[in-house]
């Protein structure tokens, strides 16, 4: 089933309101096996509004429309959305009274405005759907000309009604439902390009399933989406495709869905049973905070130092003047005193160290911005990698701190894997 | 003027991704006096593409889209806007060079990969704009049928290249126009009910803007806007407004637009001339990343400590066994003890020390989750607080930072107010 949604509000235009009921929209009606074709966003106007509305019926036949149901005047959509149908609005008489008992309820004085009572209006013939959050109910309307439901904009309303009305409404709709659903698999280290040219032979096993590449300073996710299958069909494609990729991707793949890749490292350092700390210098506590994010990192995590001067890395790492004087602080002697200094000062047998050029100054053409060494420590053995990431300070830090984190999981992977 | 937004990416309409590039666009062309009359959000799908692309020339002759110019199979917006507006595609060389340049750089094996080469490719006739902070570049093409600008979806690339690209060649075009404006002053450590009391009388003064309140967790931001007035009209407008909100505001007003608490607070420790530290527990480096954040804060930021284990609180900080066992980790006694532990030890003059309850377990009634501790250290004075933050893990640590930075820089201003 293919449909559209109209989004209404001048805010929204104006970029005062970030517009999250989209995504919201997006993914419920997706499970449900709805697709949403177009997005189109107007102002509060009643041309604009009837424009997109007429248009997209006539490319859908099915368009939910969000906002523009509340009392105040610039609230039109329900008169444009008639005009579009060719009805008039009639007044609900049992919710106007409704509304007049909650207005003296709430102890409001006087007679309630005028403006509160065009809330009980609807287009002719069509339903009203309670919102036990709001004032304004939702309203289904079925046409010669299409389907029209329209939702308050308040996302907690515009939610509530979406789960409790629409949702089985459309369910009841559709016979034997087809859905749409999404599985991800997680990569970091590898671009997205190198991705695109393993993967590309794959595309046409990977069918019906589509895959896409989602770049972000984590890696790259990998979004297999089965478009409008019955739900068994679409979980044994995916599950197909998911497993496809894990071995396509291999070492670069840390994960699936939502799943972080301290959260892994952590497991990972639990299930080998030591303790980790940090060391940080450009990425400045962003690896000791991703880690101590997770709930119950205190089981593995004991703490670390953000040695941003180098007279912090002599007197609280013991990384030597002399290994700062040889090499300078971005450099593989470096990060590797750094990794063990932490292991020995903090009692933690598992260590990462970070030095790197975040920039915007300080690169030379040797090492330039982007230039970050990192070292991993387990059971005594310390891997140290010199990586080159590219963006400004904020991407090149937190690249870096995922790169920590990734080496950290290569080498506690390895250690596990290595015969004893 | 008038233009149209199209964005492009099928993960946009499965509700995946949340639509932030809407916002910042609308907020931006706004202020240059550009109004976007209406926003399509279309499927990674040549068809759909240019039929919206065609539908927003044909209205307004002036469209912007979003997103689809990556190097994967799935982004086809250049080709399906080339075929809207009937040119071929074709290769600038030059950044064709650039692009292989960028690959040797970054230490990439091999040759560069055939997906990579179709970033240098754009509709015949227009001018590709820098994109420092990616691979694919923003396209500006003018044609008979209008303009239509081409950026990127990565949000931090579309908003470079907006601000620098975009934003300058519109207001070229542009002769006198109204605009509408908005400026912002930041507070932290109030809620909003109690600066909407205390500013609520001020609403009529500051007519002809109105006033926002936008909460998150660094604070309360109080957002001007002046709506369609000319330009000198408009910031005249809202520089009267904007000081009559930072007198209102007094010392909850850390800045204004996006400065960064953070920044401020290096601001106030260099011009002290104070080395800075910070020790952490249930912040675990968040607090010592949003400083780290700031470019150059080497210059005033030394480094700190994760005390996360409570073994590392005494063994790095100096907080004795006896502090511990009689007050607890969560306590004014262990934060007291942390800021001047890391002053002693890093050789800092100024810092500021966290230790809470961040939850989802760990809480009791006598400290409940939220239940935070800071303190902050300059000129040998220490002076604790106790905070109770409301909301999850991860809010109650954003919570936390912030709250610890603002301690730090009342305490710094104090400091340099105070007679010597």
């Amino acid at each position: 089933m293919d449909l559209e949604l109209v989004t209404i509000g001048t805010e929204l235009l104006l970029g005062h309101t970030i517009d999250t009921n989209a995504a919201d929209l997006g993914r419920t009606l997706a499970a449900l096996g709805a697709r949403v074709q177009r997005r189109t966003a107007v102002a509060d106007d009643a041309t604009a509004i009837a424009d997109a509305v007429r248009a997209a019926l006539a490319r859908s036949g099915f368009v939910i429309t969000t906002g523009g149901l509340g009392p105040t005047r610039d609230d039109v959509t329900k008169r444009a959305v008639a005009d579009v149908v060719g009805v008039g609005l009639e007044t609900d008489t049992a919710y106007l009274e409704r509304l007049e008992q909650r207005w003296r309820q709430l102890g409001r004085a006087g007679p309630m405005p005028a403006a509160n009572r065009t809330q009980a209006q609807h287009p002719a013939g069509a339903t009203l759907l309670p919102n036990p959050r709001g004032t304004a109910p939702g309203i289904w309307l079925e046409s010669p000309a299409g389907t029209v439901v329209m939702l308050p904009g308040v996302p907690h309303e515009m939610r509530g009604l979406l789960v409790e009305q629409v949702a089985p409404r459309l369910a009841a709709r559709a016979g034997r439902v087809d859905v749409t659903r999404s599985r991800v698999v997680r990569t970091t280290g590898v671009a997205e390009s190198a991705l695109a040219d393993r993967l590309g032979s794959l595309e046409a096993t990977l069918r019906p399933a589509t895959l896409a590449y989602l770049p972000s300073f984590d890696g790259v996710d990998l979004r297999l989406t089965v478009w409008g299958r019955p739900a068994a069909e679409a979980d044994a494609v995916l599950g197909q495709g998911v497993d496809l990729l894990r071995a396509a991707t291999g070492e670069w793949c840390y994960g699936e869905e939502e799943t972080d890749l301290a959260a892994v490292v952590l497991e990972l350092a639990q299930a080998a049973g030591v303790r980790l700390a940090a060391a940080e210098s450009c990425t400045g506590g962003l690896v000791a905070g991703r880690l101590t994010a997770v709930p119950g990192a205190s089981a593995t995590f004991v703490g670390g130092v953000v040695a941003y001067a180098d007279a912090i890395k002599t007197a609280q790492l013991g990384v030597s003047d002399a290994i700062l004087a040889a090499h300078g602080a971005v450099s593989e002697a470096t990060v590797r005193a750094m990794a063990t200094g932490v292991g020995a000062r903090f009692g933690a047998t598992a260590t990462v160290a970070v030095s790197g050029i975040a920039g915007p100054t300080g690169g030379t053409p040797e090492k330039p911005v982007g230039q970050v060494w990192l070292a991993a420590m387990c059971a005594d053995r310390v891997h140290a990698v010199c990586v080159g990431l590219p963006g400004d300070r904020h991407e090149i830090r937190a690249r870096a701190a995922q790169a920590a984190l990734d080496l950290l999981r290569r080498v506690l992977s390895a250690s596990r894997d290595r015969p004893r």
